[in-house]
């Protein structure tokens, strides 16, 4: 008898038929003699109405009220999804999250877990119940209800996957699991078996949206093996766990292509000690996310000058370059100069730490292709390069077809 | 400074136009200096919508799994009522049932308070914020949530009026207040500036619709004076509390018309012990509720026999019937005849102990206007008889004249 953490994303519980699936979903793994224990988001829509209605109201809504008005999506699907698996002749309990002992910060709409207190979910799985659990939600030790912000069903699952030291944890949404690049660009695209956690957060951090950064950081910081799956079939997912020796045996795990991002170039910063920490500080007291960073060596001549680029959201782009713009006369540089045409395309695997020469293979292939390369970054696992908006996909139907065909 | 408990209806919180409109309301009673507790049901619609999402499910869905879906409509009332009194610049804070320290039994749909730790609440009051309860939900000592059923936000309160010894409690609605007759029937019907609570109970408990028994019968057991108004206007409403010496001076407070009862006679029962107790005990074993009872004394003759005549609710008309002919063999009456065109009128007083003849009196009024008693049922302060369906609004205005006008 095995325990798992099966979690039903807004799609997959979207209306009452989408309910009765999932119930039908969860009672053949307990005909399989399996304990299950259940996580689902709000329906699809209830969040954005409720926020729709407090936006009515102001245009800034209080966070704790705003925690205390959105966790009634959830607790609506627990009570919905228990309902309809009571109708499956089974044993049924919804638990809030405060109720399944998800102890969080106090930080209202991103609040972070503390821990688990597993013992009310034991005690109900031992009584034969089937367990429903409100993802993205916990209780502060003071009794308040917080939410965990985006993606936090996928990090309730998880996370009570570590607490109760479930043997498998599904992650159900509506793709069949993490492909080697987005099939809707490369229709060579396959399914990925497994990934390590890194390789996953990679690309998830170069644009492939499957999961949110937190719910795998979360997973890997704990040893936490899941699966991500499609609630629309049988077809088995991808496993995500820690890394392993043959896995190294593959180069390039998956191609990313993120075509929102946009570049920002400061040409001629004076050479001295902390400019480029002034330039950063002031994004980030501007709440100013900054991806990709480069820095060229500096010019020779009189004052030494140096060329600084780096990538922000398209949507940061103006309050971006208005941020540096006021930085002129302090920082003394040239010129500012921003680009929104360019996309961001990554290169991913852990294969890569024992193969040498693939960032330059990578090169090849593009230059191959005709396209220029404006910035180049690496990590230990990944090669990220910034080309033209233009040449994104076909660059990445290329590097596919080299490295994974 | 006083300390005041405002309860508003799911139509006062029907939309956010309507909160906002609250807010303001809340807003002008803090200028006054007072603190302020507010207790809201859930938006007019969102109650029956979550039903029909759990019926498209089943129709019969769990008890405790209803009290989870249910009360997630007062949650969010509570968060955008919060949410609104911050854009009136004041300090405001939601509370949920459980959270509010209103602790029930673990009947799930009609939970009874138990007791209400009114710590948290007045910690929140004394830093200076109007607290936000939800009506019609609390928690079980094991931490369930519970909803107590009908009419549960006016109990919710006025539960609380007690436990914060509160200085008023006003229950907006939206009517004007307690009439003397439903004023649609009754054209020259007049609002109560006071009445009882014994009235009011026989008011209510007689087909007038302002509030459920069980909060005006918890009032009465706590002694809390409460204000029933509308939330449309600033009109005065009318003051629900213990009786004083003066108000005997009024015979009849009020007229109440209900129409929808319906007779049933049961004929030629043998006068022995314990028939009546069988017919009214399968009635209870049936959930029939049953109004008034009127048994005739024994007919001379052979075998003595009576006549049992009751009223119940129209609804429960056809299973009544059933439920008697089936006793048909066990206690060997006559026959079971059934009608439902009738209605009860009733004239209420805490007055008429201290007035004789007013029974009397109101036979005569009817007697003038041609129209036949049925059933008589009098108590101490109220006086009902059962009368042809299609004479009862001609009665209830010659009534209302000659007490009231």
């Amino acid at each position: 008898m095995a325990l798992i953490v099966q979690k039903y994303g807004g799609t997959s519980v979207g209306n009452t038929e989408r309910i009765k699936n999932v119930a039908r979903r969860v009672a053949k793994s307990r005909a399989e003699g399996d304990q299950v224990v259940v996580v689902v988001s709000a329906m699809s829509g209830v969040t954005d109405g409720l926020i729709r209605l407090a936006k009515e109201i102001t245009a800034l809504p209080s966070e704790r009220e705003m925690d205390m008005l959105l966790a009634t999506g959830e607790q609506q699907t627990i009570a919905l999804t228990a309902i309809a698996l009571h109708t499956q002749g089974l044993g049924a309990v919804s638990f809030t999250g405060g109720q399944a002992g998800i102890v969080t910060d106090d930080v209202h709409t991103k609040a972070k877990i503390q821990n688990i207190n597993p013992e009310e979910v034991h005690r109900a799985l031992d009584q034969g119940n089937v367990v429903i659990v409100a993802g993205f939600q916990g209780r502060t030790k003071a009794g308040q209800i917080t939410t965990l912000g985006r993606g936090g069903s996928d990090l309730t699952a998880i996370a009570l996957a570590a607490a109760l030291k479930a043997d498998l944890c599904q992650i159900y949404t509506d793709v069949d699991g993490v492909y080697t690049a987005d099939p809707r660009i490369v229709p060579t695209a396959r399914k990925l078996p497994e990934i390590s956690y890194d390789e996953m957060l990679e690309l998830a951090g170069s644009g492939a949206k499957v999961m949110q950064l937190r719910s795998v950081e979360f997973a890997k910081k704990f040893n936490v093996v899941f699966e991500v799956r499609s609630s629309l079939n049988e077809n088995p997912g991808t496993i995500v766990k820690e890394e392993m020796q043959s896995m190294e045996d593959v180069v390039v795990r998956g191609v990313s292509l993120d075509k929102n991002q946009a570049k920002i170039t400061v040409w001629g910063v004076p050479d001295r000690p902390g400019q480029a920490a002034r330039i950063f500080k002031a994004l980030a007291d501007n709440s100013i996310n900054v991806d990709m960073i480069v820095q060229n060596v500096s010019h020779a001549g009189g004052v030494r000058v140096t060329d600084i680029s780096f990538t922000v959201d398209k949507a940061d782009l103006p309050k971006g370059s208005k941020v540096i713009e006021a930085l002129k006369p302090e920082v003394g540089f040239t010129e500012c100069t921003a680009d929104e045409s360019i996309s961001k395309l990554s290169i991913v695997g852990v294969g890569m730490r024992s193969h040498s020469g693939v960032a330059a293979r990578m090169f090849e292939i593009l230059a191959h292709e005709g396209v220029n390369i404006g910035m180049i970054s690496t990590s230990e696992i990944k090669v990220s390069v910034v080309i033209d908006l233009k040449d994104g996909e076909t660059a990445m139907r290329a590097v596919h077809k080299a490295f994974l065909e």
